[in-house]
């Protein structure tokens, strides 16, 4: 028995590795298996192409290879960037400023940070998930030590103005840290032109493997270690290097960003066309910015349903795989921040569909899709209707 | 033009995936690649294996599966595995107990909270790297909070009576950790019978991959999370999980402890055949206990050398890959601080070779290892004696 093909729309939460990027890591599992600190052939050979990689990952963004340090994820790169910024700055106060919309990599280590006597500032954007360059003015303190603004949202799509906020925290003088996990690989990132001291990246969102991430920092210091051990990173890094992952995350961002502007055109044809089919269906409403948004990234909410989640499994039924906010909290009970932070009432705010694609999805795919949505978002209201979902 | 073969001599620095645990990881990356917390097919599916390997590993080591957390590897591990003993049992004191034999991964964070109040006190061991009950009986006060101890020293191949030593820090109600990153995969564990409360693993010391570790804990609460942020693995470890990872971790893991009988009698056999015919060579000495040491793990000082690397590169010139020490410290200028630990002199302390084995090995290359040591043991002491390398 054959299994009918699924359609895979949820890559905002994780990518097939690339095949090319798999191609390029399998030779330093079994092969080229060397530790880099070792002193002997594998050894010098495994940090050889680490190093190498370390220069590709850096092109790929217009950084220096020595502003490159690999990790375990995004998540490790936003805590330690945020951990290290403020060993770097710390004796300026004990302020900082992100947003309302950002990942729990970054509010997460903020709320710990604010049990132990720090104050984060909330800057809560407008209904397109935007914040003004007027907004961080206002926010900065005497004492902000760093400021932390996503690149792109994770739920909704919307590109932030980095450039921008990040000149006018500099301005104030103080770092500057953008999540750029769902960024990176997906639109152009030069950290010279954006300015931004700190800069995180995840492998796995662009078609990378899991468990492998870059944390940029052009701080003149060698960041502060997060996790600490044999010194690897120069120091900065403990734990043997992932050669595979480090191999595998530079080469789905080198394809990734080679790609790029015929990759772009093209999820943002498709997802326009999927913005305008959903919409089409009443009592939908697109989430995010309707244009400055991530080219493969189409987000709403939707009346009438309880919980995203089941038009989610309804959806996942008809052999498609969506999902309704950040992967992180699929089956939440709760709304999401990001959603509510927009303004969003809460029923509307539970209720959310995202739908990321990636270049391996095709033009049928859309259409499949969007016929689906066309019958299951009725049927997913009927039974919330008949109170055939508990709540 | 073929390459001769390479002998590789170095597996306490890492080890080639087994191809039975590449193989099992391959299908997670393109085919399997959901992200565990997604709802859908590809989501379920991912966090189905995550807990079946969970599962898997916890039956490798006589645990649960909800006292194993996965990780980046065992440096994160080692660093986890403290600051949560600290963070639950920090109100008894700031004083902790380890040893001056452990890995870095354990002494770095040690030296780190030693900058914040908390006093370390390293247990000096025996001339063969063990420690007794009495001293750590000694060691500990009543504001003791944790007890780190190695489980099988990397460095020399020690083999630590975790048991007792697990045992008497439990009579002063203090919790236990263990760093068995060498041990895993090589000796057999058993988190029940050593009672410890904290243990740590990392996949590429027993032919897994790099990138991967687990901590074991059954402290009743969930670890407070070094990493915070999506709040995967119960909210003890944020970030996507690393799923080909935690396959290859635990196949290998699976595969170490079924042929653990049998390859640690052939290991042993092996090593044991290094170490006479080592020693045969004048001014050679073993490091470590003779015989409670790890299978495949054989380690030396040798008289009339300036550092140990000098020796690692005749080797590697010869086509050997060994070590002088840690990888992480192969081309460190400072003595290892485990073999000063045991009271050589800091001249022989400088001039240490390590030879670690894997199923892999044939006896034939420990021949052919035993016979280039007798020639270019001389040969490099020959060299150092007449200045031919800078010191």
């Amino acid at each position: 028995m054959t299994k009918p093909p699924r359609i895979y729309f949820d890559n905002a939460a994780t990518t097939p590795v690339s095949e090319k990027a798999l191609a390029a890591m399998l030779p330093y599992f079994r092969e080229n298996f060397g530790n880099p600190s070792a002193i002997h052939h594998y050894g010098t050979e495994a940090n050889k192409v680490v190093e190498e990689r370390r220069k590709q990952v850096a092109k790929n963004i217009g950084a220096i290879s020595s502003e490159i340090f690999f990790t375990s994820g995004g998540t490790e790169s936003d805590n330690w960037a945020i951990s290290h910024a403020l060993a770097v700055n710390g004796r300026k106060g004990r302020h900082l400023v992100s947003t309302a919309i950002e990942h729990n990599a970054v509010l997460k280590p903020l709320e710990r940070l604010e049990g132990s006597g720090w104050k984060a500032t909330l800057i809560k954007p407008d209904e397109y998930g935007q914040i003004t360059p007027e907004q961080l003015e206002e926010a900065i303190r005497p004492d902000t030590v760093l400021v932390s603004v996503i690149m792109a949202s994770n739920v909704i799509g919307t590109i932030l103005n980095i450039r921008e906020l990040c000149a006018t925290a500099h301005r104030h003088g103080v770092l500057f840290h953008t999540d750029a996990v769902q960024a990176a690989g997906h639109i152009p990132i030069d950290v010279r032109q954006l300015g931004v001291d700190l800069l995180s990246i995840s492998a796995h969102k662009f078609q990378g493997p899991k468990g492998a991430g870059a944390l940029f920092s052009k701080i003149p210091r060698v960041p502060v270690p997060l996790i600490l051990g044999g010194g690897q990173e120069k120091g900065a890094r403990s734990g043997t290097e992932n050669v595979p992952g480090v191999v595998g995350l530079s080469q789905a961002l080198t394809e990734a960003v080679e790609n790029m502007d015929q990759n772009s055109k093209r999820l943002t044809d498709l997802r326009d066309q999927l913005i305008a089919s959903t919409l089409r269906i009443p009592g939908t409403y697109l989430t995010g910015h309707p244009t400055n948004r991530l080219p493969g990234h189409a987000s709403f909410v939707i009346e009438g349903l309880a919980h995203g989640a089941h038009l989610i499994n309804e959806l996942n039924e008809a052999g498609i795989c969506a999902s309704s906010g950040s992967a992180c909290s699929a089956s939440s009970r709760e709304a999401s921040g990001v959603l509510s932070a927009l303004g969003l009432n809460e029923q509307l705010a539970m209720a959310a569909l995202r739908l990321s694609l990636s270049p391996e999805n095709t033009e049928e795919e859309v259409e499949t899709v969007a016929k689906a949505l066309a019958r299951l978002i009725p049927k997913v209201r009927d039974l919330t209707k008949n109170n055939r979902y508990s709540h």
